[in-house]
């Protein structure tokens, strides 16, 4: 007995191995693109499975499709959408065509996996069709990027969920830290006292904008552009299906979805991916830099600057006894790298679009959906496996300010830039502190001093001993 | 006598030429950083100068300054900002130091200015003092990001206003060609048809997403940092004039000017330019795209697509006779490059910013005042020279419809997709038109072919001749 | 029974599944790293036993290393250069740590493998250690660079074979069509004939520079660091065995290893991949125009250029018949924009390096290896699938030939640019053949016509009917 | 009497000033492409006239130009060659139009000088025509790629010659600090002792590696495709022409020029100029690392690392007295970013070339010739305003060494790895000198300490003490 099946399409006939739900045109896909070997993400094989639900339902309710045909379309469609099924999508990420490969794998699997639930034999597409039946009323042109809207949607939400932990981390660590003072640094040079909390603060504070940028940027993700059909003129599409499509849409999705208002520019336009992916890396961006901050005042432990310690995770050298690395620190800037690199192959593959569509998106979806999925496991670990976990060397940052000459600057509004300059210039001369020699040229009293120069008291707007002045 | 005055700082004296307004440390800068040769943005140094002059008056308010330094300040602020002494401005826009050569640069000329203004020789530091006074209770670190704020605020006023104007032009034109129909493509291939003005109107729906970005990137900027001073806590900052200088900033700039909520997060981080930055960028990228649009249309005018032209706007070649290149389009796609380009010059800068500030702002902010200056001035001049003045050859486009195969589509609801595959089978291989192979099969009649058929119903939703299906 | 093994090490104990290959640290790094889900390259799993290998060979040599000791460790890393044991690699590419948790994957499996050999028991590390045997002598920071230097070598022999494949495909192209004129374009307007051929030969031309270009960057991967220890010194690196594990290595791999001038430099500084990137992305910016033009060409099939047909591989449209896509070209475009995003993520990690070290290497790793696999397949799949059975419709680019104004440049040498001039002028304006002007106006006779305007003879350098002018 | 002159081309006349020597043309030019406000470099300027007087050279030689035209023409550029009327080329460097405006402007200012010296008015191009002579048997499509050759050229020879200075500026501080112990550092965290000669001279390696990459590049830019006319064919050019221009051009310019030996992949193709500029992209990326570790070494100067110091060269706050701020290392890291976004630029430029042209060269070359130029220029800066007047920190460095931990890798081989570890564990816990604990523990003697635990000793390859072991 054979252990293939013959499909056929306008290209000639093809063996599809016995037992395969996908077919023929997938095949093909495999043949042809075997490029990267990464698999397509289950959110976007999910969200393909949503799409070819809601548009059986709809081609169903206007009377295009027979009930039992939609029904067990619908049926398969949920089981793909909660999970099964997913080692059928074998199609390459990065393809030619548009997404037609992928589009017509999920076709194909849905197809037949109905087919099964219809007590027919896989293949026999007769009875249910893979182009006329489960892609009826669809391109590959609408199908596939309402599909990507939706998967990006579900990842964001992921991600958004992780933003939200990794900034309540940051702000946790801000309180907790809101009592240290250490010595701020400008330029990798001393400048004048600040807490530690503060700069964690900041960092909540970025991270707050990227949420919101990151979460605003699912207002053209909503808009969706099924029945936009071949180039968006939404020949063929019957208004009263598409109306239902994206209402059902909305429903199996639990996303705001709504038809876009012109389904031309919805259909030739990907700036709403690199509005994503430009967010995201905003995002990363920053991230960065905190990570560069925090292994920096970690670095030591006895010949850097020893402010914090990051939680130790793994041993980080054969040949040195102790030695322990910064690694989730490490990973998050690598993530950092990786995510600023896809937006780049984003924006070429926008750029890329000409006329009614943009054929590059198989490409830009890999990206945009690699970044999202990076980031929310990035952010994740490095929340709970170091930001949670960080401690502050307090004596050494009270030391660093205690020693410093940066503190004169406080003195400025009593006692003139001039002498403060004076005292400055004699502190670096002699490696002598500076309080002490303001105290011994009698510029300023004990008493005015222990209010004027209070490191802590720097780390607020305003003059300090301001009451001292008006005297 | 002399040509020179001789001026002081910490690290000595130096000559600075007698009639010169700026001193000391901007002649430092200018023999550290000959980098590009170029020159600051205008609108940098009137912002600039609106700082000085926002910080002048409120230091007098809250009685820091004497009331006539401070006028003679605001005077000469105002002679800067409205477009005197720029040729004074001599640093590099590339520079070290975090803008703190360009700040002392506007610092030095007000003060020299300020104290011709009172009578005084240049360079007499005593009564008007470019620290002392032009920078009381400033920190290059607020006072530079927030005449930078206003810099680009001001540049996207005017970039906003090209922008819709472009748009209304792209508008105009998509209503001009409403009536034009054109074959639709999808991977360069032939697709069905389409409205020229369809065209026309997505490209107006990108641009208006683009200034609906562009703009909102604005919220941030109207957030400043004054007050910060050094490293963000507001050491020596009088909360008293940390409010007065941003409603002054507010009134001289008249943009809704405020102080960010977090001081610390507002000086150390620049998440906020690469927000606009990559506002821009999405846009050019979407220009880019219409551009190689509007050239692929407009190729030919034997042996290419011709179905458009654009304005002739200077000879092409000078060994072909009549050559005329799509240059308009060309300088878009090259502007699209810069912008792109420069966008990530400004991300690596915002990812170099280490703990209390990012030293790295001036060539950030080169680069995004650059990309805002090219993309107004581009919008301008293609829209002036070349799309307004775009023309459609209609009959091309219609006959490329009428022999298409792609219109065979619109029967496939009346006739099953594999009728119509079968006519555009023999279509394809015998090279005729699949009206006449429609009509010599007896498959539909003239009649109802001609409501079906009907290449300007097909770039509308709905099917074709429905009701012929419901007889 | 337990199905577990606990191991230790400075960080604690841990339960390892007592199967596994992999140990401690391993464990540590999957619960650390679960970024992308991907696995490590297998060329550099092969790669990193080599390593080993060499490594074991040197030490025993030297007297560091018991001879049955070596043996195993050697045995077992031949079984995984092999191929067996990769499944035991499980660590993400993406990883904090500068690669110690890829090499220590490798170091626990080999150790454990090698004690299976010697008969004991797996985590017997008294017998067989993961540190101080399998690693002896060596850092993450020399054996890991050094085997991705070897993971890289080995990759782009495949690579450059497929380049040399394709380059023959399209020299083979150039000469098939060598004798098939068509209008050449510049601005996509029509400029003067070319002939098909000489387009191929040009692309032949790009990819034999790219060829030299990537192979040229192999003489820096060729210096392994090996002996560098922890920061380049060499400390505890005894020169004998420096010396024997380069030859060992060399012998082992086939490549022509040897050590680099200046172990510092080698440990820190990752510019040779950075050239190896830049020499990849040159190659697939040039690839993208070519398939831009491919893809022009071959526009239609009845309102395009239709100068080429690209064999069909797949359906292209579920609702247009018939049409089919240029799918192989379009998978090259998003290889490209692929591998320009994967170089910009590898500068950054270069530029991210710090002192002695750049520990971001893992994401560089793992970029430069994608970007080599994925050109590799997409150059092999283009070929064969696409560039091998492209077919030149001659009668349409002829036609265009026919029917252009640009040949009239011809004829400037016999008749000067003022009288081709006019001809060109009419020829646009009455839309007629520049030919049927030149003979009714009498500009040159029929048979100086014939020689001159021939378009083949315009596609050689040279003044054609020169012989004419000499009379 | 008129200030202009009227001047005619196909689209029709124009008033040009009187003085003028630019004309229609560039006039136009100058109306259609406000874009940047940026001049053309004067390298290419004085390269475009190199390339019209050989040009007109081989004309004369050839017979196709008359002696007296071709002196004059070669006069005038050597006039403008050698730096005169530059202030006469007005049109930006932003253009569409492949060069054409370029090239334009410079036909049209040597045939009015041309015309000038021959006693002839201004825009009498019957005498002495922009296009008929000085652009005779020449297209843009050769004369300005060949033109930006040559610019390319003269100024990697600065920029080869300010890198060969920095080069040996690294190397002179590699010896002076080649005594001096400091701690080795990898993921910021302690390791090894290494010398800071050491890391000075791994800096003037790469150096070098640049040196070879840049310099390299060249030898695409020698290969020029003069004679290519309009497509690269040769259409209208002369062999003989073809040969003597390079010729010439080749003696004009110095550089060993030579035509290319495929006009068609010449024209058409610009990965040459991606491959320069990949090259100064893989050099700053590492430039930026090196002065990613100077700044961090140099930080302090009470509360950072403190390791070394850059000579001050402005003051660096208004508010903080005695402020000095790393600028120079600063303006480097921002060239650096400059010069990473212009690749990204110029990558995408190359990407937009199509068929027998790239059009977007003109953006190129402005970015190609703007990072050479800003490279040359902060490399000579920042060697003589920073580099040469570095200075070291001695006892800090001393300091950190004698106080790490890691110093006591170095007993491994002579105690073992787990007694090393033990000392060392007892050395973080005790915050003791490791020294301290290994002789109060009896592991090792003070004399045989003496000789394996001597930093120096642990900065070369080889096991410290080895002879002890041999005992």
């Amino acid at each position: 007995m054979s252990e293939f099946r013959i499909e056929h399409d306008f290209l000639g006939d093809k063996e599809v191995p016995k037992d395969a739900y996908y077919g023929v045109q997938s095949l093909r896909a495999m043949e042809n693109f075997p490029i990267t070997g990464y698999r397509i993400d289950d959110a976007l094989i999910d969200a393909l499975a949503v799409v070819k639900k809601a548009a059986a339902r709809a081609n169903w309710e206007t009377g295009h499709m027979e009930e039992r045909i939609a029904k067990a379309i619908m049926e398969a469609a949920d089981e793909i959408a909660s999970g099964k099924l997913h080692d059928q999508f074998l199609v390459d990420p990065i393809q030619g065509g548009a997404g037609t490969s992928i589009n017509m794998n999920g076709n194909e699997v849905i197809a037949n996996r109905a087919l099964e639930i219809l007590g027919e034999e896989k293949g026999n597409y007769k009875v249910v069709s893979p182009n006329s039946h489960v892609n009826m009323a669809q391109s590959t042109n609408d199908a596939f990027p309402t599909a990507v809207h939706l998967a990006i949607l579900t990842r964001l939400e992921g991600l958004l969920e992780a933003m939200g932990e990794l900034k309540a981390a940051f702000e946790a660590k801000s309180e907790e830290f809101d009592g240290v003072i250490k010595m701020g640094r400008t330029h990798l040079q001393d400048a004048v006292p600040i807490r530690l909390g503060q700069e964690f603060g900041a960092h909540a504070c970025v991270l707050g904008r990227d949420i919101e940028r990151i979460g605003r940027t699912r207002e053209h993700l909503y808009e969706v552009n099924m029945g936009a059909t071949a180039v968006g003129t939404g020949l063929n599409a019957d208004p009263d299906y598409i109306e239902l499509v994206d209402r059902y849409l909305a429903e199996y999705s639990g996303f705001p979805i709504k038809g876009v208002s012109n389904l031309v520019d919805g259909t030739q336009n990907t700036d709403s991916y690199l509005e994503v992916s430009s967010a995201l890396k905003i995002c990363m961006v920053s991230m960065s830099k905190i990570m560069n901050d925090l292994r920096m005042m970690a670095s030591g432990p006895r010949c850097g600057l020893g402010e914090i310690n990051l939680p130790p995770r793994q041993p980080g050298s054969s040949i040195m006894p102790g030695k322990v690395n910064p690694v989730m620190a490490e990973v998050m800037n690598q993530s950092a790298f990786q995510v600023v690199g896809n937006d780049l192959t984003i924006a070429l593959a926008c750029e890329a679009g000409q006329f009614e569509l943009n054929v590059m998106e198989p490409v830009l979806v890999f990206n945009l959906l690699q970044s999202i999925t990076i980031m929310t496991n990035v952010f994740t670990v490095f929340r709970t496996h170091c930001l949670s976990g960080i401690t502050a060397n307090e004596d050494v940052m009270q030391g660093y300010v205690d020693n410093s000459v940066g503190v004169i600057t406080a003195i400025n509004p009593h006692v003139g830039y001039e002498t403060a300059a004076a005292v400055a210039k004699e502190a670096i001369a002699t490696k002598r502190p500076v309080r002490e020699i303001v105290l011994e040229k009698g510029v300023l009293t004990e008493e005015a001093l222990d209010v004027i120069m209070h490191p802590m008291e720097m780390t607020h707007p305003g003059i300090a001993g301001k009451e001292l002045l008006e005297k």
